[in-house]
């Protein structure tokens, strides 16, 4: 059975691929690059893929800085180092709408029904699209998209399981799966060679779940930030 | 009010793009670079946008020759010459959905709430992500997947005018608010100066709906195929 699993680089997708790999399925991994800012998390992916036994991993390049609106698509808006209530600027407008969708393609074209996408909903909150309603429209609108849609094949299926998990959780499952969560990148500042700011809402989140998890942090940080 | 069209170049989308321009909008039109096999039709996409008033014309560039599994993205499937009652190898795995996410992303960062798209259900009926269904399914989508989906804010509408009409219907349309459709590349497989084959679906039912509307056929043929 193959499966298409949205690979970012960070710990939630890692552990998603993890999660798709430990119930059988064919992985390819698929990451987008997309003009983000910490462009070293695609080198973290490639890695990630080969460790959890990807039998593909291909990125494919979507340039996003020409839309903006995000900080890390127009690398002129800082990336914020203090908590927000709102939807942080660091939203991607449509970003998982348009990996879904590209995820959604090459499954169609590797006779693949399932998605996997690493989407949390529980520490980010303020992302309308990583909502447990978010997933189950695009599920819908993948049953109508495609060829399946016409034709009966079967349906897509959008796996989401780190949907609810709080990060504490995440990183003790992964742990089970042999997730190396040192090859992830989560900071979204993240220097070339995928050095972790310490400050940023990603660096925060990622750092308060080893806490959470009574897990020593497996981060690399850049020197002094701690 | 501000929308933002996608316009690929071909006679639908610069039709669409018109009514969008009639009605008041201020359009971002949006064609997407992906590998296609007829890339001139994108340099026929800047004139018409430029020709119709479009505020600016942006182009994105996703390269979908990587994921294949059509004869517009992989060049060694051959573009059919004769109809077909299935869905032809000219259909492009969720292409639709990939550009509508797109265009959500760039009308949420401009602050539009309406896409146009010139998909149409009755000519190229074998085209999943062409039917009424799925248009609605996106927007249904669209109003989850970003900001305004948490906020409150204005819901997306997706404008797709031409969904129900024929090519004659298209054509007369069109040229009631000056579409020029010399500058429509059409052709699957047009040459670099936008040259069509006369031969392949898109050729035969435009050529139809310029004889079913009683116009001379406004292409620009390579030599000696009509």
């Amino acid at each position: 059975m193959k499966a298409v699993g949205l690979l970012s680089g960070g710990m939630d997708s890692a552990t998603t691929l993890a999660i798709a790999r430990s119930k059988g399925f064919e992985c390819h991994a698929l990451s987008i690059a997309y003009g983000q800012r910490h462009a070293s998390e695609l080198d973290a992916a490639g890695k990630i893929a080969k460790k959890l036994g990807a039998v593909k991993h291909q990125t494919i390049t979507v340039n996003l800085n020409q839309v903006g609106g995000s900080a890390l698509t127009d690398h002129s808006i800082a990336v914020p180092e203090t908590p927000t209530t709102d939807i942080p600027v660091t939203y991607v407008p449509a970003r998982n709408t348009l990996f879904l969708s590209l995820a959604l393609g090459l499954a169609e074209v590797i006779g693949s029904s399932d998605l996997f996408i690493g989407v949390n909903a529980r520490d980010y909150s303020g992302y309308p699209d990583c909502r447990p309603e978010f997933i189950e429209s695009f599920e819908r609108l993948a049953a109508l998209a495609t060829k399946a849609g016409v034709s009966g094949g079967p349906a897509f299926k959008i796996h989401a399981p780190m949907i609810h998990m709080s990060k504490s959780e995440i990183i003790q499952l992964g742990l089970s799966l042999n997730v190396d969560y040192r090859s992830t990148v989560s900071c979204y500042q993240a220097d070339s060679a995928g050095r972790a700011c310490g400050r940023c809402d990603a660096c925060r989140i990622r750092r308060e779940g080893f806490l959470s998890a009574g897990i020593a942090d497996a981060t690399n940080y850049v020197a002094g930030v701690l």
